[in-house]
């Protein structure tokens, strides 16, 4: 037994009564040759992923040389050539591009002030697939605290007016503060078209008391009203103006466009399987970011994190026994256009796809696995263990934004889930920066999911 | 004695070792009743300043109701106004404004970019009394690792050229990284034009790693050359550009205007003192603030504490001996036009002047009083060492921006140096809000001014 084998071999004694073994005897028998073969590459590439600098290098590249890249924009074609040529040299046993196709959602202005005696400029970004103001508005701002009590107003209060939306994000290091309140957003712009308001602002979903505005996709519908994010401090200040006691007027100046021919590709690599090569493990992140940031958290840390993790597995020179698929989606932020022609593309193999995730939630660490299969969890938890990965269900994981329509085409999935403390600070900002994602979280990342592919793709 | 005048009392005894009071007897004899009951009243309005919430409630009005308010503008007025009426409503004896004149540098449009095949946006923001760009100019960045290897280099390499000049701001409780970086603003313009660039990005002089970029003025010339500033995520990237070996090329544009006849005023309040009434004791704050964030912490902070600290000292029955003259200075930030004008307009009376000092430094608490006589450092220092309050001499003190030009004159200063760890993270940038000011902060400079100002008046 190697040293990697005989401390693996350890972990799995001090942790076995976690995992419900009846018995040292049994376990010994769980643990035939090629498993233990198996958790010792596993815990080798574990312990590689811990040591690499690559996620931290692709992402730096990736946010210094191509920076924003909005699918369908000239950035975003220059992101598709990096990851093409970075997967090209990655080890991998193939590597394509499939077209995808989507309307692009484009900004150009916005601007935003409270005009009258209190004049001054409020900081708005606006949402995707808001409409434009066709040069300035005003309005009366009128306030509701979330998007249930705006559901409820009268048309007669919202006619017209400006409806600003108040409600908060909590912080949480699951992300259920955010959960919570994107409904706000998909929501808030069907209901300020259907009660005839004249723009919508909503406070930002994000959790920084910095004054980044906070842009993500509104829900695409014809004619759109204006709809745009306030920053924290200043929907402050919008709460604090509206208490001094007399109406409150904002001008608002919008401009955004749609190109209907938007295109981009989801780029795919893949090292085939040795026995059962059309089993298809898939991992996945996006290459296309938002436009304010360099989208470095959102979503260069998953890039860095997936691709660095594969080239592990790949660097090996036994290919596992089967396929594992890297998915680059071309466009999640304007609505998982990437991931849902990924799967109309490929919906005749999609009984093999045996489980996919998604690492698209910065670069915090991973605190907890979540699968719903024990026999998953009791193979690999004691390697996931020493990363400080618990294991859980609840709530049932989607695997992730892109890995939704797989999900929904019948597809497992598991997701390695990372600490989002922080993750809301930054999102969908300008503020989105290499500088804000953290080298150590991604090394253990890597480690993560190197463990967890390899394991899925031999068991 | 009363318990006020009993605790004062017991901390002179327990704090004379660092002030070289020969012997109880002495002391005894130095604490004459007059002084007794001043210390019973300063200790009281230490108390109270401790207690009160009227900086805060200053601030917030502010900079709600105005904002930004940038010398000279439509919102400067509406500040005028605003401390024209709180002062009036203050207890004070006197309120008057004094007019004063200058150019107003304004901002119109700031962008910039990478062009070529790194292409992307870069956050900046440009400098007051920078040129504009007339239309977007293209240019190849040449950097620089500070001012002085800027001035070192030749025409060759800079003539035409956009000069990065990346020297960074250290942070630090004293201010010193800015005192240290900030002759990069206002010599960095000069050695642009003299030496031929197109135009001149520095680093943001802040030590913030959020993606705002940091404005102040530089020295006003003819024909500036367009300058600006990198946020330091922005400015961090440009390293990283540079570094990848091919020729940076950033494209640029910059509008601005200068209108010559801006007009504002000092807006002055006064406590008439009983005895030499002519005899005064100043303390300043500045009313203007830059025009991108709402001039929370530079300097509503500074306004909010001398007036809710001068409002204490009103607010007493009995007039201090000597007058306490509280200046809201009119134009700070673009050059000290306020406090040059008050200079001039009170020439005839500088020599009566008998203390002069500033609050310009955010809601950071004072931790040490800045003063070279003894007498007063003996006299004042046991009421400050309860708030935490040590006292120093070294480097001898500006006592503020807009005292410098009355220290000039020949007025003694002191400063309450407080705590800037954090103070250039929001200085000078769209981030300095409401919410990164300190409320207890706020309390502590209150009470440390009502003191301080109402011994130096009654001494």
């Amino acid at each position: 037994m190697s040293g990697y084998g005989f401390r693996v071999f350890f972990v799995l004694l001090l942790l076995q009564p976690l995992y419900v073994f009846a018995s040292a005897e049994s376990q010994n028998q769980a643990i035939d040759s090629n498993t233990k073969t198996l958790i010792e590459t596993a815990t080798l590439l574990r312990e590689q992923g811990l040591q690499s600098d690559r996620a931290w290098s692709l992402v730096e590249a990736l946010t210094t040389q191509v920076g924003p890249r909005l699918a369908g924009t000239e950035a975003n074609e220059r992101a598709v050539a990096w990851a093409k040529s970075v997967l090209e040299k990655g080890g991998f046993d193939r590597v394509w591009l499939e077209p995808i196709a989507f309307p692009i959602w484009l900004r150009h202005q916005e601007k935003a002030r409270v005009i009258g005696d209190y004049a001054q400029p409020l900081a708005i970004t606006a949402l995707g697939y808001s409409g434009s103001t066709e040069g300035e508005i005003k309005g009366e701002v009128v306030r509701f605290e979330n998007l249930q009590q705006f559901e409820k107003a009268s048309k007669a209060a919202v006619k017209n007016k400006i409806v600003f939306v108040n409600q908060t994000t909590a912080r949480a290091k699951d992300g259920s503060g955010y959960g919570n309140s994107v409904p706000l957003r998909y929501k808030g712009s069907i209901v300020a078209k259907e009660k005839g308001a004249a723009a919508l602002l909503i406070r930002s979903l994000g959790t920084s008391h910095h004054r980044f505005p906070h842009t993500g996709a509104t829900t695409r519908i014809e004619s759109p009203v204006p709809a745009a994010a306030l920053s924290n401090p200043d929907a402050d200040q919008l709460v604090r103006l509206l208490a001094l006691g007399k109406p409150i007027y904002v001008a608002l100046d919008i401009s955004v466009s749609i190109q209907k021919q938007g295109k981009s590709f989801n780029v795919i690599a893949q090292i085939d399987g040795a026995s059962e090569p059309e089993k298809i493990i898939l991992m996945g992140a996006h290459l296309d970011s938002w436009d304010l940031g360099t989208g470095a958290i959102d979503d260069g840390a998953g890039v860095g994190i997936t691709v660095a993790a594969a080239e592990l597995i790949a660097s090996q020179v036994k290919r596992p026994k089967r396929s594992i698929r890297l998915v680059l989606f071309g466009n999640e932020e304007q609505g998982l256009w990437g991931a849902k022609q990924y799967v109309e593309a490929h919906k005749d193999e999609m009984a093999n796809h045996v489980y996919a995730s998604e690492s698209d939630f910065g670069a915090g660490k991973v605190w907890r696995f979540d699968v719903e299969d024990t026999a998953v969890q009791v193979l690999i938890m004691p390697l996931l263990s020493p990363l400080g990965i618990d294991v859980g269900v609840e709530p049932p994981t989607s695997g992730g934004p892109d890995i939704k329509p797989l999900k929904k085409a019948g597809v497992n999935v598991f997701r390695l889930k990372q600490d989002g403390t922080d993750y809301f600070d930054f999102h969908h900002t300008a503020d989105d920066t290499l500088d804000k994602v953290d080298p150590e979280g991604l090394k253990q990342n890597v480690a993560a999911w190197a463990v967890v592919m390899y394991m899925l793709a031999n068991r």
